[in-house]
């Protein structure tokens, strides 16, 4: 396997060195939103340890990332009024990967409506900054 | 959100009441084939805890599933000769879920070749007898 690239886009936005809509932080974990969202709330969950992927993380790291995800997935349901949740992680691009620091999709889903195609449109930052502060509050809500 | 369903297929499989091809088992979790591979070694993780999905599972139990999800991951690499893995993990009917006790989809990968749609066909059991004994032997030799 490649070995992990420290400037890769998310290994830059948990250095601080490129923006992003955070939504959720602890001690082991990173979550923010898609910038190209499949559906509204898209969310990503990354280990804040440096792994490419499911290959070379740790299984505490992977571990950590699902709790993250699980955390999200509740506050997403109330914050976007949701019927569902779709979650996805792919790795190596044979897998789907694009970014190469792990992270985990959370998706937040309604009844009959499809998920827009990977990577379709840039959302809009006004809709990405209203969308995490909903999510921030239901996660404070908790 | 729906109560548990003991009477779900996979409920039936975790007490024996069902076959399956099952290649992994350890305290907290089960892992076997689907019968409806989207490739071939598709897998499923599945907690012995009784949980419909990511909204009822505790996050122990998630966080448990996620390493085996781990362990699917690496030894499929090596059974199928993978180039990546895709994860996927459905809650309730919104976010694609089908049967109603968690589960998590662990598909190797090969450059170029998609997933089939879900539920496109049952495989061959001799085919998924093979698969799982691949699998079975990758993970013992770790």
């Amino acid at each position: 396997m490649t070995a992990y690239d420290p400037n890769n886009i998310f290994a830059k936005i948990l250095r601080g060195e490129f923006p992003c809509h955070k939504v959720y932080e602890d001690e082991h974990v990173f979550a923010f939103l898609d910038i190209m969202p499949r559906v509204p709330g898209h969310t990503l969950v990354i280990p804040k340890a440096p792994a490419r992927n499911i290959l070379d993380i740790t299984p505490d790291d992977y571990a950590h990332v699902a709790r993250g995800a699980k955390k999200i997935a509740m506050a997403a349901m109330k914050a976007f009024n949701a019927d569902g949740i779709t979650v996805q992680q792919f790795n190596e691009a044979a897998g789907g990967q694009v970014v190469f620091h792990l992270h985990m999709h959370v998706m937040p889903r309604h009844d009959g409506v499809a998920m827009l195609p990977p990577a379709s449109r840039k959302e809009d930052v006004k809709v990405l900054e209203e969308n995490a502060t909903k999510l921030i509050a239901a996660l404070k809500a908790g």
